[in-house]
């Protein structure tokens, strides 16, 4: 029997994820169990770069893995902790990753310098250290694969350079990390303005959480085709004429997307019907996650973390062995 | 019974002490293991920001807890044991101190600056952070009191303030460690030029290791009194008028010290006995460490740092316990 490649993803600690989230990366990534052996994890240490603690860590990390768990994450199939369970490990071998990581790629690093610009007094050097432990997130298992968007590629490079390093110093002891690019759907915001992202409000975003009544409301006020100001007036359902109809593309089926199209160039559907039935397609694909999530009890996450935790420590605690090892230290 | 206050010390993987260290920091160090609750620990981790390796890190580190031992440190009253042993609560400890430690102020950091200086080559995250994985030593032990150097007392101003910050965000689980300053006694270089130091080269300095006959041949090229140019003419036997007389006043008893200078005074005593006085005044320091140093064996060594590791590992578990209910990790 071949071994499935070893995969590595991080999960942030929030519950809040949006339809664009999910269909843009979330249910790629999960379905990444099927084909890799997969490690999930809720990076709870990450987030303190951040210090946003409205609510309690503790909360939003149960709350982030009853989503995924709904969203199809199967403990079962792949490996599914929160980050700080094996803290000591990764945070070790991210030590020693730091020993080998010039400060001055870290500091030229794209993503640190907006967040440094953004906000100026959180600059501590543990947020400069994002990638290095990021790195050591990936390797603690030896990670050959890692799901990546565009703006984490950089950081996957900078995983590969801290391989190439360490491994100059202490020898081969890892693979280099390649990314598994996901197909990059780029589901629009509601507002018909660029992708749908979090940061531009409650109201261009579809949460899945989300109940019937909020999601058709939201629909209902997406912005669609500027030029049909009236019914009987065609309308243009293209990716680029009609945000509605863009968003059809991602969550209805061929056939009805096909006579939406039609139905609106000849007018003979209109846009609150075409809104409607844009509600009902985004619920078929929210309703099973919202149900599933709804059940999931504080107890049942304690439990399939639980199994989680015992095999990332395995892993973590032979690589990090082999680290100490390969560094030299007097060990007794 | 009122408990000892907790002192923390670290200790370089290095059995190259020369008597000016001994005399100037080791010997009352070590002394402390009488009035404190010492930990004193060889720094194996810190070591690998330099990336020194000419002899393999476990040689020098049972030789650094060889000479120790040897000069006194006595691991039944101490608790003595290697950095690497609680690496991941140390670096743990670590990571989340760094989440709160501004990086603006660690680039600022003279010895930071020095350091990246003389090694551009070698200017690391980890390099950068050598103040964060300082405090984490401390504080690991809610260590109370640290023996400083003057040059590395910004580096314990700089604990206390990632003290004050971590409490801010997580509450006050950690007090402010405080120095405990040094008599800060400045043995002379051979050479006659400022203090003794490593980095002047083999033939300034006498180490702890050295045996009889080389600590005489070094004496007898030591610099002493520039205007003595005969025996028959005195000399100036004061810490500035002659480096031997200076040396003396480490070394020599008082009684010996006086009829030195007086001898030197009236031109009744050559610079070739006293320095023959000298060497044998060095002897009497050198000698009874160099004799336990040779007879320590490793096997000696593996048992008591084993004592200590059992230690360590209690006190550094039960702290990082602590830190993560503080921080609120979902704990499972
Ligand atoms: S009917 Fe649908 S596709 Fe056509 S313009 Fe209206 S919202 Fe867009
Ligand atoms: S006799 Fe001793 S103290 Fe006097 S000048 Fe010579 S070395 Fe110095």
């Amino acid at each position: 029997m071949i071994s499935k490649p070893i995969l590595t993803s991080g999960i942030r600690p929030t519950g809040d994820v949006h339809i664009g989230n999910y269909i843009g990366a979330m249910r790629d990534i999960i379905d990444l169990q099927e084909t890799t052996d997969a490690h999930f994890f809720i990076v709870d240490i990450h987030s303190l770069t951040t210090h946003s603690d409205e609510t309690s860590l503790a909360k939003r990390t149960i709350d982030a893995a009853k989503l995924y768990v709904a969203a199809g994450l199967d403990p079962h199939k792949a490996t599914f902790y929160t980050q700080s369970v094996i803290a000591a490990e990764i945070t070790e071998l991210a030590t020693y990753l730091g020993m080998v990581m010039p400060l001055g790629e870290l500091l030229r690093c794209p993503t640190f310098k907006e967040k440094a610009k953004k906000h100026p007094d959180h600059v501590h050097y543990g947020l400069a250290g994002y990638p290095v432990l990021m790195a050591a997130d990936i390797l603690i298992h030896k990670g050959e694969l890692v799901p990546v968007g565009e703006d984490q590629l950089v950081h996957l490079e900078m995983a590969r350079a801290i391989v190439r390093r360490f491994s100059a110093h202490y020898g081969p002891l890892f693979p280099e990390p390649k990314p598994v690019e996901n197909q990059s759907a780029r589901v629009p915001s509601l507002t018909g303005e660029g992708k749908m992202s979090k940061s531009d409000g409650k109201g261009t975003t579809i949460s899945l959480k989300d109940p019937k009544e909020v999601i058709e409301q939201k629909v209902k006020r997406a912005y669609s085709d500027p030029l049909r100001t009236h019914k009987v007036k065609p309308g243009h359902p293209t990716r680029t004429g009609c945000n509605v109809f863009h968003l059809h593309e991602y969550f209805s089926e061929p056939e009805e997307q096909q006579s939406i199209q039609t139905g609106c160039q000849t007018a003979e559907i209109g846009c609150v019907a075409c809104k409607q039935m844009l509600a009902t397609s985004i619920e078929r694909t929210v309703v099973p996650i919202r149900q599933t999530y709804e059940q999931l009890t504080d107890a049942d996450i304690h439990d399939l973390l639980l199994m989680g935790k015992e095999k990332a420590k395995v892993s973590a605690q032979q690589t990090i062995q082999e680290v100490r090892e390969a560094i030299g230290f007097y060990m007794y």
